[in-house]
């Protein structure tokens, strides 16, 4: 039996993997347009804030070892131009112009997603950047080399924007962050975006929601954005407003699309041709709690997916629950962290949502080094269900955010998640952790 | 009505504050047999690690605020003799020797524990102290400022042995530890304990378990202790072999005891006697997991049972699920955490008990800064069932357990937390959390 895995990356690469692990006569082909495969892609913000690292230091397994070491067929320079699902085939092209065909028993589509670039005038603009590949990344750091930027308008607030701040900051540049939309970090209340805000700004970030970029032009040996609050000079533009799905493959091959042009498949990854199954930044998923088919990229969904892909071709019958939208980022001394429904998405869902922010500290009363930490936490009132959460701190935030997804996995309710016996000692948090003390304060208005 | 709480600690002043919130005509009296109430008993090792700090600074709310603000009748240097149930009535004497008697419609028994003082000789000389209360810390803190000890001799190897000896480490000093059992930290594997084990050592800490204490003696103007495989000499002994409960006076008054002669308590923690309560680390609790009556103080539980007892007295009807022992504390560099029942326990327990440990990162691939972080975890073949876990490393282990209590609260099989979408950051974690890692390596021994 053959296997074709299309894309290269951490759902492709994990699938064949692991397909070739559970049955090492199965035959496994993998198609990758670029040279790169299996590399670690968040943590390009952070390599490119050291200049002293190569960007291929992300590379967590190079192609030789998948071809030598573990069997697979790996193709980089391998583009797929067609997935032809009547005569079971894949067409491609390689990075030297020859096209081929090979045919497939079963197939997964892992083509990930691509960054967005929005239609303006400008967008082509030579330091005009976006990231998502390593390719990219690379772009990235040999203009930062070879032109010493000092200033950098940041299109977008998600995020790699925000990582990305980060990464300029520590660069010693100047940084502007702007986005049409009039909210930070609309997942949480205003008073904890706000503390990110003011972090932004503490580091001397400037940062206005509410304005959008309409133009990009070249202004002597700068740049110059127009946008709607007037003109930005800078020496770079980094547009970080979000990714789209490469699903044009599977589109062209009438496969079902899912929630933003996303590939629709089921809980075993199976899109809507039973040979065919998809994962990675390019697929959906189902939400655990609400139900419905949801697309949110994120890297543990891809490898967990590619995973499930290879078992189920493999004569495994796996299905995924499926995701939540659990997510950490770090910007500046700030760990920001959310799981589950927002307040906003609670409500526009149906359900009779109520919410809670508390503030508290990340160590013991009088314990030195205490740090706010603030905690959000969404519920149902008509079945006292937790429904989501987020956090935001200098400390504590980033692993205490899994206790609350780990709750709204089991469905448990706000009386039960407080009554959980969570650990304390002085360094790590008061008494009643945080996440009890929102929980505490969120029952009141059940 | 009159609600009487003796203790006026943790269990005993949530109790007698959030009584007198719910009900404010309530008449609430607290009897302290000391002149303390309401402090952080456990951040003494961190006060007593800082020689600028007062002992008092670990009190967080003091007598006359409870007695002006809050309406409580705060009776301290008041030490109750005889709880008679028969009249409903409590004997106590002062500190200046006055007795008296008052009447009770509901009381709360919240008298803590005390320091096990393992008979031996030379256990009452000067300078072998032992930590529990905050008069204890004061007298440590005197001693350390009256006598300069270089040396230390910590007998025991718990929670306090093994932060009083980051504390003793951090002003200096020479310490060496001791325990009669053969291992460190038994509810881990011991390859994990080790590594707590190396930590002490390459901090300068000498570190026996198998060694004994038989007897204590002066030894000019020091001090020797005869152990089961010679002599020490040292300064200062810490006894940290553990604590006890303070129930005698339950028993005296016939109530039922639990575990380790705690106070036998239902879910609502009512004692035997149907007007009297118990909480904090003088009653016992039902373990979540087994259902069964045990023994485990600690402080979330003392504030948390303290709460409903008050809402109880009040009125109300609220039902405890019960504690799993999550713990976590913090030694020199490493952090250490628990929840749930360990191998040895599930398997003493009647359970079909399997587990696995592994080795992971606290950050991504190619991260600065990555720490090695060990997770322990264990299951019931029979049901699927997560039992319990153990965590070590120098960071990412404090919040990280609380995930897995909370699966623990609700039952959740291994495989339903492997499949929990938990948060992902380069600079937080591997894309596969390592709780993920061993939930899927235990997964392979069901």
């Amino acid at each position: 039996m053959r296997f074709i895995v299309i894309g290269g990356d951490a759902a492709g690469m994990s699938a064949a993997s692991k397909a070739k692990r559970n049955k090492p006569d199965l035959e496994v082909i993998v198609l990758e347009a670029t040279e790169d495969v299996s590399y670690s892609a968040c943590g390009m913000p952070y390599n490119i804030a050291d200049p002293s690292r190569a960007m291929d230091d992300l590379i967590v397994r190079r192609s030789d070892v998948f071809r030598s070491k573990q069997g697979i067929d790996l193709r980089t320079g391998h583009k797929v131009m067609k997935i032809d699902r009547t005569n079971k085939k894949v067409l491609y092209e390689t990075s030297n112009a020859q096209t081929g065909a090979i045919e497939y028993d079963k197939l997964l589509i892992a083509t990930g997603a691509r960054p967005i670039r929005p239609e303006m005038p400008g967008i082509d603009l030579d330091g005009v950047l976006v990231l998502k590949s390593l390719q990219h990344g690379r772009i990235i750091k040999e203009f930062l080399k070879k032109s010493s930027p000092h200033k950098v308008l940041i299109v977008g607030m998600g995020y790699i924007g925000l990582e990305m701040a980060e990464a300029f900051h520590s660069l010693g540049m100047s940084i502007t962050m702007v986005k049409p939309g009039p909210r930070l970090l609309a997942f949480m209340p205003e008073e904890m975006a706000s503390v990110v805000k003011r972090e932004l700004s503490d580091k001397g970030i400037e940062c206005h929601p509410g304005v959008g970029v309409k133009a990009i032009d070249i202004d002597g040996s700068r740049l110059k954005a127009l946008t709607t609050s007037g003109y930005i000079q800078t020496d770079l533009v980094m547009m970080s407003v979000g990714i789209t799905p490469e699903s044009e493959l599977a589109a062209e091959a009438g496969l079902k699309l899912g929630p933003k042009k996303s590939i629709a498949v089921d809980r075993k990854l199976v899109t809507s041709d039973h040979d065919i199954f998809s994962a990675g930044d390019c697929a959906d998923a189902f939400h655990v709690i609400t139900g419905k088919r949801v697309w949110v990229p994120l890297a543990l969904r891809a490898n967990r997916a590619g995973w499930a892909v290879a078992d189920n071709v493999t004569g495994g019958d796996v299905e995924l629950p499926g995701i939540m939208g659990t997510a950490v980022f770090k910007v500046l001394d700030l760990e920001v962290a959310r799981t589950g429904l927002s307040f906003e998405e609670a409500s526009s869902e149906g359900y009779d949502a109520v919410q809670e922010m508390i503030k508290s500290r990340s160590r013991a009363h009088s314990h030195s080094g205490n740090q706010t930490i603030y905690v959000n936490l969404v519920a149902d009132r008509k079945t006292g269900k937790l429904l989501g959460g987020s956090m935001v701190g200098k400390e504590g935030v980033a692993h205490r955010i899994d206790a609350i997804a780990v709750a709204l996995h089991a469905g448990m309710t706000v009386e039960h998640f407080f009554q959980c016996d969570m650990a304390y000692a002085p360094p790590f948090s008061p008494v009643w952790d945080p996440m009890l003390t929102a929980a505490n304060q969120l029952l009141k208005k059940l």
